[in-house]
């Protein structure tokens, strides 16, 4: 019965580890190329970091350089097709346009994806995220608003310099739809009456539009030659697992945390976001829909109840097959496209990759 | 020795609308083309707000329809060139993809401004802005946030239906100096040692830049046909008038408020913002440069005696003298520009307009 520790940590280093692992084989079976666009875009961060030295401060610095795994670059750059990769990868070290707008696309995903984390941080007074200190945590939440602002910015400058304006729509559209996403969060925390479409529509605008605008990115300003369809598949491939990918976020918050997260049980569903889950587990359990989330309280032993009555409805196991259901349709998609086979390995693993470490 | 009342309202209203009038004035010399621009941009806005109504909500509804007088759409239009007036004119009704592009930069400029103005009143607590309840007030500091994200990633989205890289890249350094300038500006807040060099840093960040942007974005987009020199030269004059604003509003916020405006005296000093009035009258008045103004306290009175005393080592005038100097470059490098004559006015007086209303 003791209560929650202190300072609050956040979930995404923990989901995006286990990710990564699966990153990682996606990366080997990639080919050797990726892992040299990947390099790339982690110099390109490193250098964004160094040239805002100064106001960005060490913690931000901290938060772009050393965080995440780079799985949204990974889209980008797997979905950029590969039918000409011995020609790339040799005219790749003299820095061809083709690669450079393609880390261009990749650094400017990750810039999105890094500034909303400084701006959900503020919003969740979060102290720690990937084992450190959050900007709002070190520096305040004048500063972290501001860095996050910056950061955003600085991702259309660098996707800017790829000179494409349907790779321009596609990010704007995902930014767009990422604030959305977190309105509409916003508007349904603490719900009783949140249905699950409702909550597939958050989690596609939430998560799942960035993973679609790094596949369409990479499908744009890659050298993929597979007809007018391939831009379509890879964004319906990337729309799939990032829904898939939350879905599982949000079970993990409920089934519990893995050995090495800083995650404490249930965090999500204390702070009001009404997830999966709980959705499915009011369906054979009526009961729950009438407890008010507001008065569960912050004691972790009350919090785990919660939890474990959720968990023994079976609303896990059946929220875990709706999200293989979307990884088995972003695979189906792929049979669209004229990947190389090296290409199509990769995403797959990689969408396997955002459930299996969970199932 | 009142104590200051209560809600904190937000100085730019005022400004906006003194700038207006002469900004009427300047719509009027542009000739009907302008006037018919600026309410397509109107309706583009309002259908932005209503297209996202039931997350925007009613508060960000308000403040993108209903507020500031769009100086910086103006100095799209006006950069704009006007050589084939007549042709465009005729064409405008059909919809025609130069007044098309035109207007998508207005709105983008203008969304990226007010998305800035629901951060800001973030940060400052502010309740009320343009006479209405702020975002902040109305909505809380969550939906603040995700809303000031929301309309600055539209910004880009509505930018990239223009389809120009180089738009896009004008806009984003714009939108990436605002958030340095805010960060700069948290960086200096209370110091007792800011350089006049420093804080004209500072507005060049936080508020020329976007004006730059405006101009450049019409030379960039318009039908301006006035050899290379003409969209450096229109991008030069909008930074120039740009600073001029700035100083001027912080002249403004010592000298004490216009009879409209519902901003307390010394605002900006009290929220720690060191600015050019209190930076030329320390150089006068060496005690003034040890005051801490976070011992000044929030009673008027003190902050009335403190602005007095500002006032009283001839600062202001020195600022204004400074300001007055920045509107006469900006005139200066439209005579590079070849513009129509019209044009020309209308800019010149803008120009005007930033500084006279005031001094």
């Amino acid at each position: 019965m003791s209560p929650r520790p202190g300072p609050r940590e956040r979930s995404i280093a923990s989901r995006e580890d286990g990710a990564s692992a699966q990153g990682a084989a996606a990366v080997m079976a990639g080919g050797p190329q990726i892992s040299r666009l990947l390099a790339r875009t982690e110099q390109r961060l490193a250098e964004i970091a160094q040239g805002h030295g100064q106001e960005l401060g060490a913690h931000a610095t901290q938060t772009l350089t050393a965080g995440g795994k780079r799985l949204r670059p990974l889209l980008v750059f797997l979905s950029a097709g590969d039918r000409d990769s011995d020609r790339r990868v040799s005219a790749e070290s003299a820095g061809d346009r083709d690669s450079d707008r393609l880390v261009s696309a990749a650094v400017a995903v990750e810039l999105v994806h890094t500034a909303t984390l400084v701006h959900d941080d503020v919003l969740d007074r979060a102290a720690m995220r990937r084992g450190r200190p959050t900007v709002f945590e070190g520096a305040g939440r004048g500063v972290a608003t501001a860095t996050g602002d910056l950061l955003f910015s600085r991702a259309f400058s660098e996707l800017a310099e790829a000179g494409d304006p349907a790779a321009m729509r596609a990010l704007s559209a995902a930014a767009t739809a990422l604030a959305r996403g977190e309105l509409m969060q916003r508007a349904d925390a603490w719900s009783a009456t949140v249905s699950a479409e409702r909550y597939l529509e958050r989690c596609e605008l939430k998560t799942a539009r960035l993973f679609e605008a790094s596949c369409r990115l990479g499908a744009i300003l890659g050298s993929l030659d597979a007809g007018p369809g391939a831009e379509q598949a890879l964004a319906l491939f990337g729309m799939r697992i990032g829904i898939a990918f939350q879905i599982f976020d949000d079970v993990l918050d409920v089934s519990g945390p893995l050995v090495h997260t800083g995650k404490h049980r249930g965090a999500d569903l204390l702070d009001g976001t009404v997830t999966l889950p709980l959705i499915l587990a009011r369906e054979r359990d009526i009961a729950l829909g009438e407890i008010d989330l507001r008065a569960v309280g912050s004691r972790q032993a009350a919090v785990d109840a919660l939890c474990e009555r959720i968990e023994s409805s079976g609303a896990l196991g059946r929220a875990r097959a709706h999200a293989l259901s979307y990884v088995a349709e972003a695979k189906a998609a792929l049979a669209e496209v004229a990947l190389g086979d090296s290409r199509r390995d990769a995403l797959e693993l990689v969408a396997d990759g955002v459930v299996e470490r969970y199932g």
